[in-house]
């Protein structure tokens, strides 16, 4: 089963793929994995994509590094773990390219599409999206120190995200669950878990 | 002006290119580059792409990874270059992917256009194609030292470079020239020179 996890900066996403990481390994097998990243090619991509550069780097090259390195990491990572029956866990995926890039950057979603149809083999079965307000989860970011090309952008970029995540739950409500980011992180946990424990039994009946 | 040059390894290109900047510099403004990379970030793309890598790369990614360092290439060198009237020479441009990609490495064809179709803002007026046989210029740029990722490809895949080249020059015969790279080094450099001007003289007629 393969789940992915989305979200403005600081909403607690990666508290909540801890938690459940904990929990679920001890009854199944689960890699826990990242994008951009996930393998030690994808991650070189990964460091020239959220370096601050002198080099104003194009909107379109962007996202073809981003596709880039998740190419590697479906064939590497994903696609080899699923095919052994494993339990992945991913700290963002396509949506995040449709959020950031169109919502935030204001690329064509066509353009975004486009590559995912053509460049990614395996999409999520469900994708959690921690929602907060913009402004909260930016203030948690902030407190973790240096910011990457991404944590800086402005406001109204993170708002631009948080509407395209809204418009994709719209869109996808089978697969994309939308969970309140302001709860505690165990009620946030709780409920995650719920739902995965659902769908397994139903995949397994 | 936008003229590419391209070919399978050792077929010449370099040195044409360099006595053709030398002559052209003479009375025209030249901007010389080359793909992948022509911007420092677009540099750092292509080390990732010549490194012999322990992980083996995925094709998507390699076409992924060239086209983001071609969209940053285009935005940063070539578009402004051309709107300042300049020449651009450009050692390998789209033609480079379709050959190597598709025709070496046996990627669909309707992949690599659709990236071209959507990521590249400018294609070439002239593209030089030098042609060789592979044995000969595989033995030419074996004498240059350590090979890159590419360079260590068999026969077998520059065999389908060159026959992928032969394909887009019978598509596109106003645009690609192909050159017999068995002549000499002069002969090969009075050619090209020689189609360059006509061009411009048409084109300032």
């Amino acid at each position: 089963m393969f789940i992915s996890f989305e979200g403005t900066e600081g909403v607690g996403k990666s508290t909540l793929i801890a938690t459940l990481h904990q929990i679920l390994s001890q009854r199944y097998a689960v890699v826990l994995t990242r994008e951009p990243g996930g393998t030690p090619l994808a991650e070189k991509i990964r460091e020239i994509l959220l370096q601050p550069n002198q080099e104003k780097m194009s909107d379109s090259t962007e996202l073809l590094l981003i596709y880039a390195a998740r190419a590697q990491h479906v064939e590497q990572v994903i696609l080899p773990a699923l095919q052994q029956n494993k339990i992945v866990l991913c700290d963002r995926f396509v949506d995040a390219s449709i959020a950031y890039q169109y919502g935030g950057r204001g690329m064509d979603r066509e353009k975004i599409d486009i590559l995912t149809q053509n460049f990614v083999k395996q999409l999520p079965e469900i994708t959690f999206w921690l929602d907060a307000p913009v402004a909260l989860g930016m203030q948690r970011a902030q407190k973790r120190g240096e910011l990457d090309r991404f944590e800086q952008e402005k406001l109204e970029f993170f708002n631009g995200v948080r509407v395209a995540y809204q418009e994709l739950a719209e869109q996808e409500p089978d697969r994309i669950v939308r969970i309140d980011a302001t709860q505690r992180p165990e009620e946030i946990a709780a409920q995650a878990l719920e739902l995965i424990e659902q769908r397994l039994k139903h995949k397994n009946s």
